[in-house]
């Protein structure tokens, strides 16, 4: 099983065929970044689309199963999620209506306060708000995934604790290896995963040690060196790939529409647009070479198996439905 | 098994501690006469709440399995359906939007002209629109019932031409037993049943002989002349009860937002409200006296089984996915 639980790319058949080529069974697509209610369920109707134009490519998974069975079928499972709440403005009803139309991730913040949390560059982190608890114990009721991927610390940890079942930071990676502000330190690691929670490491060049320059082996011994604090079962990838996506997505994906500034996020002036990649990950084909790099870490083939979706596969069977 | 396909009551506890009582396995609720998109998806908020405090007496069904199951488990299994086209504003996408959230029957017009077709109170009927044509497409792909209870003539029978599926008319009479503006000329229902659709009868007083004061043996008469006619298999039951509803939901009904004036559709200026339901049919533990009724007029057991929900229930399984 070969999952990839975090992409956003501009999605074409190109890259569909990539996904089969690539041996990818699934991938968490991100269908909201900033849209509103109405504005995401447009982005399912496109994917509907898709999903009608490309039957032998891609279909969507609501379940561990429906995996299982494109998997199967030769076809890459689609799991949507959002990396905001917005999809549910102020109703908590609109999640079991999203849990139904196929949301199974939410981040219950993206850069900034939310509604429900905190985003990570926020000056001050209050933690888990009043609505922000009503609506963990409604994605666990439903069984949608808690994802603090974006969110402060403390709100991070408080989630973690607030929920009855596991969460999820996506795509992220660990600061104790790259201080970047949306890496993750141990404390938060170590309350999402020692309770059952999910890391996924992400390949976007702002999180890696080097950047765009970071060598494949600096990021899988980061990998080993994470399993062996936190323990290989709780970590998969995440890529955060963005393939194929004009610089304008990534302003969007930092300014949306609540600021009539430019905010550079994890950017800067001088480099306020998509990073390249490294030369190792650039597309959905390059997953051999991340499994090969894992393997010469010393890791377990039953380990490097987990990391590669195995694990996200386990925590799919355990998360996508109600308990 | 017992289904009533057509109902609009002020739900409560006590309406689906009724239906248990009215041993009915399944009712096809309307969850939308004018409401728009995000308004009718309050609506089917409204019902997973519901479903969430009554799970012992009803939940909802997607297909005919689902009701199968429903029955056996010892509950009332809630179907959703729209009698305008409203919750699609001008967006096809939102057909399989719809779908996927639960709605099984969408009527192409309530009385008005639609983006689609004619309602029945119009003076000019131009018949299925270019619209109307691609959404029938639609429909018929992923499996949503076309509708044409409060249509033309001319609309429905195009309708019902134009579907490469089965079409229905859920709550209607024979407009040759009473000639209201909404019960169906043979012409009609010869159209729609003879491609294997189905009519459902409504004891709604404005469509029965003698209104209010119709008999039960008149009204199990004249279904079965219309089995006579057009077929048994063909018939359903599809009361359009509305029962414990305030007035002002009929002039809802009748005036939604699209005009300042008062319309009074089937009633009066005299008679504006909800009219007093016939003796033998006040709510859904009446449904054995009318099984009662039909059995006397010489239908036969299987006849009257199959109108008293078999028909509605073959049908649901033909009907409510892709072909």
């Amino acid at each position: 099983m070969r999952i990839d639980n975090l992409q956003y790319a501009n999605w074409s058949e190109k890259i569909f065929r990539q996904m089969r080529a690539g041996g990818v069974d699934a991938v968490h697509v991100t269908i909201a970044y900033h849209e509103n209610f109405r504005e995401t369920v447009l982005n399912i109707e496109k994917w509907h689309r898709w999903f009608e134009q490309y039957p032998e490519l891609i279909c969507q998974a609501f379940t561990a199963a429906d995996v299982t069975a494109a998997k199967a079928a030769g076809r890459t499972a689609i799991i949507f999620g959002f990396q905001n709440p917005s999809p549910i403005e102020d109703d908590i009803g609109l999640v079991a209506v999203m849990h139904r139309l196929g949301a199974r991730f939410m981040q219950l913040s993206y850069n900034n306060q939310s509604l429900l949390a905190t985003g990570c560059y926020e000056a001050e982190d209050p933690g888990i708000t009043r609505m922000g608890r009503e609506v963990i114990a409604e994605m666990n009721r439903v069984g949608m995934v808690i994802d603090m991927s974006h969110s402060a610390d403390r709100s991070t940890i408080e989630a973690a604790e607030i929920s009855s079942r596991p969460i999820a930071i996506t795509h992220a990676n660990p600061a104790s290896w790259h201080a970047a502000r949306r890496n993750k330190t141990d404390a938060v690691i170590a309350a999402v995963t020692s309770r059952g929670g999910m890391l996924g490491f992400s390949v976007y060049p702002h999180h890696l040690q080097g950047g765009s320059a970071c060598t494949l082996a600096s990021f899988c011994d980061m990998i080993a060196q994470t399993a062996g604090k936190f323990g290989a079962q709780h970590l998969g990838i995440g890529t955060d790939l963005c393939q194929d996506q004009p610089d304008r997505v990534v302003e969007w994906m930092r300014v949306g529409r609540w600021t009539k500034q430019i905010d550079y996020g994890e950017g800067s002036a001088s480099d306020a647009g998509f990073p390249p990649m490294p030369d190792w990950f650039h597309d959905n084909r390059d997953f051999d070479r991340l499994q090969s790099g894992l393997r010469a870490t010393g890791l377990s083939d039953p380990e490097v198996a987990g990391i590669m979706g195995g694990n996200w596969h386990r925590f799919y069977a355990d998360s996508f439905g109600p308990a």
